[in-house]
């Protein structure tokens, strides 16, 4: 079989080993050829492919980043599938291997509703998948923001000040939470609970009464309860960049105000989603895709693969694409005991 | 209520982690007070018991080691059931939580059925407990030896070398395999499954000809197919110190001597079971304090808490320690798809 | 003796290690006492002052932040070294060890001046004092940005995108320029060297052209050649907070407006200056330590210890205050030869 | 002008950024063109010799090893300079950049008295040449053993134990002192500084006595007083192999059997020379390599590079390799003040 890969959406810590594990079982066990798509699904619809030999993916466990690129790009918009089967036809391709989030697995479900062969590989960074119940990238992403914020603790100890830490998370703060609770913060605040003013800034003024320098970590998607629409992180300017003055800059400027404690906010960004993928990471998206090729293998268009337990299985693109993962309310209460 | 917390058998990142969460969420939500007992069941027969305020647990989730320290005394044969119960007594503890291993568990267990009411918080670094999914301590020793080995590879491409690298793992191999899996090990050998030394010089054989550095990770406990009895990791002197000339070092060579390869050892030995605990393990550490304390409240007296999936469960004792997590045979035969 | 130390400035990681070094040998082989003013010259002025022992000062080669606290309060407007000798007098205080920065240093020399025995400790995570080769806590920030620009790079690469990184530096470009050295940068900005925008745009734009994520590293005081004043850094609203909108927003804005490339910026800030120090900066300010309290036992006031080649020495407060150490416009063009 | 560039002896980070370095100016600067000789002096007597474009050094300067091979062979039983000479004239080599340590840097002396166009750049792990005053390498070295008994300090006080960390070091005891100091250890054991049994014992029964777990650093080539023959580092097996039993392991059982205290050993070994160069190690290489060019262009045969200050200068390679340098008797003492 020749098989087509692409990584599509935001980069993510372990897209590399995942086209490592699809190629190096592909080619051991089944002698499947592979090319690589360019960009995600731009190189689809612009025709950019290229061969994707063994040696190319040597020592990609541990390499951030994707070797194919990675776009925003929709085929939807941009050919449709026609255009997808096209490309596919003229390099003899197969069948298709999707590594994406929730968009990328939906177009996904489409190409196979339309009769493409596709077996999905799911990757967020945010773990917003029902599906499964852990995604590559998110490990990376929560260890890079608990180092970061035991340093900005100390900082914020030698200064008595109030440290503010905005992580990623527009629809659902599991970042947050497992930052949060790891490197022991006096607030988290998540998309799917609202918290008033008041009460982050109680937060606040606890920890500082305790001797504490109060530490509130904010996934970018947070708003206030009470405000009816998101206020940091949805507008954007001409470029579709993130406008200055997220959320977590909104809470240091009122914490400032209304506590009196001398408060510093620190966005992340990009930091959260580069570099060596942490052990675990790499560990999930080896397994992934040696499990991808295998499902391609078997014929099993129109499936994702998944982590359930310690096993990973197989789910229809269907089921898997339905619910976002959000973070159950009573995880959140859980680690909310530890607050303020 | 009125709690001891004890940490028994061998350090494990997490462990204050647990400690913290334990006394933060029973001062807060239930108003317990606590007690600590020094160095496991030794404090428990020497009645050496302190208290364990708040404050002391005051950020404790990122520190590694134990603050109540930790050894190997056994209470069983220090005095039995009614020692302990007697130096509960002395002290009006109502209830234990004790911290540890298989032994530790089998230990409690048996508490249990003497009537001290006890609930248990798994603790094996080396994940090998049948009724948990994952404990704390795994991760970050996975991430260590990972980590250790990326260091390794490359010195072993610099010299043209075959790198060994004797991981912790006496029955199971969990380290080796997911470290192995990370780092891109040619060859990942542990206790399950016996492989032959023709096997073994093979794979770093045709790691060579492929013009890499061959690594070779492999577990404490490994023992060559047809070797009768384990060779390397059992043997100890006087002090119950291993003696030299583990298994990696066997293995060094074994290598050396048939293929002409330089071939070099590392045993990263106490490496994997200090320091800072990775957020994961800081993470499920924090919960399964939580869920402890929750589960002492409830009075589930026999019953250690543990991960299913993505939640904190109770089981029973009896059932946790019936049988050791192997490595499945399949888990390793994906593995050694990459071998070689 | 009995000695008073604090902590001025801005948080520096190895901070605590200077204050354990000068503590214990005072301890071992002066018999010298010690007490700790909090936060900087506030608890010398408002007259915090607590013992501090041996023990206190435990473990702390490697803890960042500062045990004493800091701020940057001023001694002169505060009651001046008229006030400074009265709590000195009453605490029984016969010398002080300041630790701090340029601004510290200036006022230690005034104390010296005014008959208050002083002796001095470099901290400046910038590395701007003329008088040593380095200061500790700028190893530190400089590893910090490395690492980040390492990640920021690879998702850089996985998306076409030119990543900007705006590092610490409003006087001296000290830190952007090793760590852009180390992360091999296609740009380095100093506020030493004013570049035009076109020079700025020309090198993302030849390091796209090579098939390259484009990678600016920049001073927070950086400015462009013709600007006339600062543009980014000095603005502050009303809590004395930057500005939003920096000099890395500005380039982002400015390259992505050019030359079409898809920017993004990060900006480090307090993640700089927090955390584990390196053990580069423990070492350094460890010797500082131990050679502070010597100078005290020698009765060199009005010198501060500094770093010369791989020798501890004494200079006088006069001259190490009277220049900043400036980026040498020839290791600035020996990098430029690397960049675009 | 056409360069030939080998690095030889043992493994050390930063190499790939001098090879960078060298390239990069070379090519942008002076126009020279590059071979690459593999294996050190071997592919010089071997004649194995490969272009070294610039596309080959890009991204180097964080990578680990040596893409250019490394081996410990001598050009002098193997050919002599006769070969050599020859070899270069068969590829037209116009002169020779050798990167290694006091071996190396003889050879290139001796080229270089016989005529030979050599410029040589420092390269020792140990830290130990005295005409610079640091090499690269030697600071991630330490950073690894810094880490590495931070660490093995908490498991050591979970379980009351006593930690000893034999590190690299057969000549001299910097990384031993630097990494003792950062790591505040209670006993740094050097070559330099014979210290007796008594003495290590004592030390670590001090730091037990005041309820620390003592921390013992032991660099491989230290050797108790009065013993005269150095013990451990020195016997090795047929194959070169360091023997078992090294030093580490000899004061474990030492301080086991005469204090009581439960005494572990980790032999850091390969670990300290492989992975990731720490910042400073690449800044510090990729000066070096821009330097070693400049030195090749301007004809400076019979010099290396050196670090004197904060400045790159060019020394003759005679007075480079004159004598070690080693651990002054006042730095141990100053370190020695804070042992027990």
């Amino acid at each position: 079989m020749k098989i087509g890969l692409l990584t599509a959406g935001g980069d993510c810590p372990g897209l590399n080993a995942v086209i490592r594990g699809v190629v190096l079982k592909g080619d051991r066990i089944y002698d499947h050829e592979f090319v690589g798509i360019k960009d995600g699904f731009r190189g689809l619809v612009e025709d950019i492919v290229s061969p994707l030999p063994r040696q190319r993916v040597r020592g990609l466990s541990k390499v951030g980043g994707t070797i194919l690129g990675t776009s925003r790009v929709s085929p939807i918009t941009n050919g449709g599938t026609e255009r997808v089967k096209e490309v596919m036809a003229r390099h003899e391709i197969d069948a298709l291997v999707t590594i994406g989030g929730e968009g990328t697995l939906t177009v996904a479900r489409m190409f196979a509703d339309d009769g493409i062969p596709v077996v999905g590989v799911p990757k967020t960074i945010d773990n917003d998948l029902s599906a499964t119940d852990r995604t590559f990238g998110f490990d990376t992403a929560v260890s890079i923001a608990t180092e970061s914020i035991d340093r900005l603790r100390t900082t914020g100890e030698a200064h008595g000040r109030c440290m503010v830490v905005e992580v990623m998370g527009r629809n659902v703060g599991w970042i947050a939470l497992h930052a949060g609770i790891a490197s022991g913060a006096h607030a988290i605040l998540i998309p799917e609970v609202p918290v008033s003013r008041e009460q982050v800034c109680e937060w606040a003024q606890q920890a500082q009464d305790r001797g504490r320098a109060p530490v509130v970590v904010v996934a970018e998607g947070f708003t206030f309860a009470g405000d009816g629409t998101q206020v940091g992180s949805d507008r954007t300017d001409e470029f579709g960049r993130k406008l200055l003055g997220g959320i977590g800059e909104q809470i240091t400027r009122l914490v400032e105000e209304r506590t009196g404690i001398e408060t510093r906010n620190t966005t992340l960004g990009h930091l959260q989603r580069g570099g060596v993928p942490s052990s675990y990471d790499r560990v999930l998206a080896t397994r992934f895709g040696t499990a991808a090729v295998d499902a391609v293998s078997a014929k099993k268009w129109g499936t994702m693969v998944a982590l359930q337990g310690i096993d990973i299985v197989n789910v229809n693109l269907r089921d898997a694409t339905s619910a976002l993962k959000t973070v159950p309310r009573d995880q959140w209460d859980e680690a909310a005991i530890l607050f303020g």
